[in-house]
Formats: structure tokens, sequence, C-alpha cells
């Protein structure tokens, strides 16, 4: 869905600029921006293209100073594309980065909350208009308001937090994610042969099993999806049984109570024949799927990274140790 | 609580003045000020006095001008005195009016929506300092909002909507509600005799039903306090049952599936001795008490005023009929 209204903003409004960060000045203005929500909705309760012009008109009255650019508040999933819907109408650049390096589910888990920057004033809105405006005092309080506005709204919104200047993106940001999602792109769209391989090779990322999905659990609930998915192994992997838990995104990757990745690595669901990802709101029986792991960006390696995206922070009772050392460890 | 905040925030502080509405310049920014919530979370989740300040500020950073007197959002229940409260520490005159002439549950229930004065912007925040500010389509949307907002910050909140200018005020609010409010707690505290009497023959009030309160189920759910009391006729009204429904406020008295009195006219609990009224959070097993029904502002039995507050606003599926025009059919 993030794909198609990309598209359809760049074919009505022309082609968005990809900056890098550094082509800005440092007390340049820039706007992180997404949707907000649970991606089983947002798949149906789609943005009507006024959202992002009113966020930006409102970050500017606040600000008293003009937006320059916006960038990807995660680089995953929709998200990754929602600044170049936005940017196209608003005739603004795009930054060649992006505020986590990955998805993750809540607000807060964020490499701007990392770098101290503030997570409001932020502004949220909904496709009939409404708008709301967060001052808190943290990450946590923005979030928890924010995803009740957000249920409120019927599950999903688009919205803008974190704002910052181009100087503090370049420390805090995770710089050259766009780039580096065209370059998977390239790489999966080029693949000579077996797409999923390449991937592997080239990222690098750990198989951790090839299969069939076999069981979907599901449920759209406090504005986030939460469920599980579980891969029976084919082929060499036959008699394995991998479980994804998921929180919007997959969290962990568990086999028979052994743990194979888990966040703030990522764990992505890849269709084996394309290698496209298969994100966690089109998981569904039957799937041919290639499940890999691989490296988050360093800063979440980090004891602060861990406590605040870490698996502990999402409720799991176990430490962290990264998806290459427990593939390493199982061989 | 509220009496106790206000005691406490007059001893601390000094006294209020209370302004009528043509002290005013027909310019000045009145503030309307209450708690949302439910009050069963209320009475026990406090403020904690900076919150009317905080709101304060933040209003005139939007308008731009100063807050010349706050109003109480609803005249009813610990809303009533919460100007007070807030007044005192900020030096500001109280107006002799609010916005709904009782209480009413939800944000849109206001004389103010009635009149078109914008809802929003419209400003929240809680005890530890966080600050939501809306800007809706409409009142019910900010209702919707405001109601989640309330829910994550724990079940209540304070907040601040429908601002107005004095000249707005002397046209749409309720007016000289404060004085009445005073008027009433003089009878009932100077009644030579039976107090309960006395007032039911002053306000002019229907006497709806004397006895004991022999159930009260009490649910705290999506920022409402939702239930229902019974209460067993004594004396004269021995053998009789009515049944109160409950939405923070006393929505319906019903008697054998016949309609006593409903919204939007007043339903009030009085304790039978002392004619001090029990607010819904406040009702018991064992309590010996006087139900009540009297006339709500003019304005709410017009077609527009029902329509926003009358039985089927509420969900229910009967028709407005005066309390006095119910008693008499039944006499």
């Amino acid at each position: 869905m993030g794909l198609l209204m990309a598209r359809q903003a760049v074919s009505d409004y022309g082609p968005v600029q990809l900056l890098d960060v550094d082509e800005l000045e440092p007390d340049d203005l820039i706007a992180p921006c997404g949707s907000v929500g649970a991606p089983t909705v947002s798949i149906e309760k789609i943005e009507n293209g006024q959202e992002g012009g009113r966020l930006r008109r409102r970050l500017e009255e606040i600000w008293g100073r003009p937006v320059k650019a916006l960038m990807s508040s995660e680089i995953g999933g929709s998200n990754g594309l929602m600044p170049i819907v936005w940017a196209a109408p608003l005739g603004l650049p795009v930054v060649d980065a992006d505020c986590i390096g990955r998805a993750f589910p809540e607000l807060q888990h964020s490499t701007l909350e990392l770098a101290g920057i503030s997570p409001t004033p932020g502004v949220m809105t909904d496709e009939r208009g409404n708008l709301v405006e967060f001052r808190t005092q943290s990450g946590i309080w923005l979030e928890r308001l924010a995803r009740a506005a957000t249920v409120a709204f019927g599950g999903s919104s688009s919205s803008s937090e974190y704002i910052l200047s181009a100087g503090q993106a370049k420390a805090a940001a995770v710089l050259g994610s766009v780039s580096l999602a065209i370059q998977i792109g390239t790489i999966v769209g080029s693949a000579a042969e077996d797409p999923v391989q390449t991937l592997v090779r080239e990222l690098p990322a750990e198989r951790l099993v090839t299969g069939k999905v076999v069981d979907v659990e599901r449920r759209t609930t406090e504005g986030f999806v939460r469920g599980s998915a579980v891969v029976e192994g084919l082929g060499a992997d036959r008699g394995r049984t991998i479980r994804l838990e998921i929180q919007n995104e997959n969290l962990v990757a568990l086999e028979d109570g052994q743990v194979l990745a888990s966040v703030p690595d990522l764990i992505t669901v890849l269709d084996s024949d394309s290698a496209h990802a298969i994100a966690t709101e089109r998981l569904r029986y039957g799937q041919r799927v290639t499940v890999i792991g691989f490296a988050c960006a360093p800063i979440w390696r980090t004891p602060a990274g861990l406590g605040l995206a870490g698996p502990r922070a999402f409720g799991y009772d176990f430490d962290y140790l990264p998806v290459e050392a427990r593939a390493d460890a199982r061989a």
C-alpha cells in the first residue's frame, strides 16, 4: 500500500529529491513522518492526501520556521515510503536516513530518543482533518497518548514527532537507509539466480528456515497487531518448526523454545521465490517463505539501545545475543 | 473532593472573586475548566496544583492574549468548584455561569456547542506535566480524542475547551449558575425543618421516591462510570422500586419500566436527612435517600438541546417529556 501511494504521488506531482543530510544547512528543520497504528488497519484505512500538508503547516506554526525536508520515521514497511507520499505534493526533499534503521512498533523506539532529542511537540492527524498535538514528559508518554488517539481515529493515523535539525540528524539518525533500501531492491530485482540466496549473501543475513506458513494468529488490538506465525520447514529444513512472535513487527524467532533471533536484530519473512518481503499483516497460510535474521544498526546493540528495544523491553525474559552469534553457537 | 480542594486553595491563596459576565469586557477571554474522566477515579487521583496554571499558559500562547476569567465547564459535581481550585493560585476571577447548567458526561454536551462556539483548540493536562492539544472537526471528535487521552492518563485529566469571549458567554453560557448553587446551599443549610422538603418546594423539584439504596452496580470503563442504582421505597413509598441508570451522572429514573425522569432534566439523589447531594461515585448500599427530578436549563428542552443531550442521544428509545409533565401525568 505504501508503494502504491508513493507511485501515485510521484505520478501526480513528479519525482522527489533524495538528499544526503549534509546537503542541508545544520539548522534546517527536518520532520520525521509516518503512519502510526496497526498495519492490518493501515492497508484498508488509507490517507486522503491532505495529511502531510496539514502536519507540515502546524509544525511550521509551532517552530516559526519552514520544514526543509522530510525523513522516514522508520525505513521498514510502508513507513519507508511515507515521506515520498507526503513530499511529492509539498515539493519537499527527503533525507537519505531514518529514525530506526528498521521498523519498530512504538514511537519511543527511535535512535532520536537514544540521542536525547525531544519527542515533542509532536503532531498527529487523520483523514477527517482532526489534529492532536502532544507535549509530553517522555517518549513513553508520547507513545501512550499517540496510541490512544490512533485507536480513537480507528486504528491508524499520520504523525510527525522527534522534529530535529539537520545537524542533529547527522549525529542521531540512521544515515543512508533509503540508499540501503534501494540497494536491497536492486539486489533482489536483478539477481541472476536464487534472489533469496543472493540477498542472504549480500546483506549478509542468517537464513533461519525455509518452509511454509502453517499457522497465523493475529489480533488487531490497542492500536497494534499482535500474534504469531508458525513456519514448518521444507526440503533440507523438513521437520523443523519455527515460531515468530509479532507486535506489528517480528520480535522473536523461536525453535523448540530456543531463540534463533530477536529484537533489536531484524527478522524478515521473504517469499522464497522472489525474495520480496512479506510484512506481518500479509502473512497467510500456505505461503512458501524463507525467514532471515540480520544485524540491526549498531546503536541498538549498545546497552542504551538494548534497554530501549532489546528483548526485555518487549517483555521477554532472556538476554540479547546478536543473530550471527546465535547462528555460530548452533553451528 | 472538589470542595476540599477549593477550600485548600482559598486557604492558601485567598478568596476568589465571583464576577457577573457583564463585568468583563466583551472581548475578554474566558477559559471553561474542569476535570474529565470517571468520578470514581477523580476522587482518588487528584490534581497536584499545577494543572490550571499550565493550561492557562498554553491557552494564552495559542490565543496570544491573556485569559481574563475562568468558568465552570459544568456546575454539577466537583467541576462546579474546579474554577475556584484553579483561580485562587492564579489570581483570576470566576464568572457566575457555566456551560451546561448541570453536569453531563461528555464534552460536547455543552450549551456552547449548541451556540456554535468552536470546541477547539482545547488543551488537556495531567499531574505529571503532559499536555495534549486538540484541533478537531467537531465536539464529538474532541470528546473521542479527549476521552482516549484521559484513559491513557489513568482515568481522569484536567482540561479546558470551548474557549470563548465574555460577549459569547453572555449569549451562550448558563448565567447565574454559581449564584444558584450558593442559593441552594443556603436553602439546605438554613432550612428550619426538613431540608429535603424545603429544597423540593424552593427549587421547585419533583420528589420521585424516598427510600433506601439497595443495590449499586458501577463499572469504571472507557473513562466513564457506568452502571445503575436501585432505591426501594420506605414509609409512604414502601413497595416501590426505582432504578437509576448512570453514565457519570444519573441519566434516567425508571419505575416498573415507566420513565419518571430523564436527561436533560436533572435527577439528583439527596441524603434524606441533610438534603446533601450524593454523587454517583458515592452511592452505596443502605443510604437513606430521596431522589428528586427538576427542570434543566430551558435551552436543553429545545429540539437542538434534545438532539444533543435528550434520551435518544444517550441511546434510549423513548422521547423526552419534562419531569413535571411526567409527574402530572402520574398524578
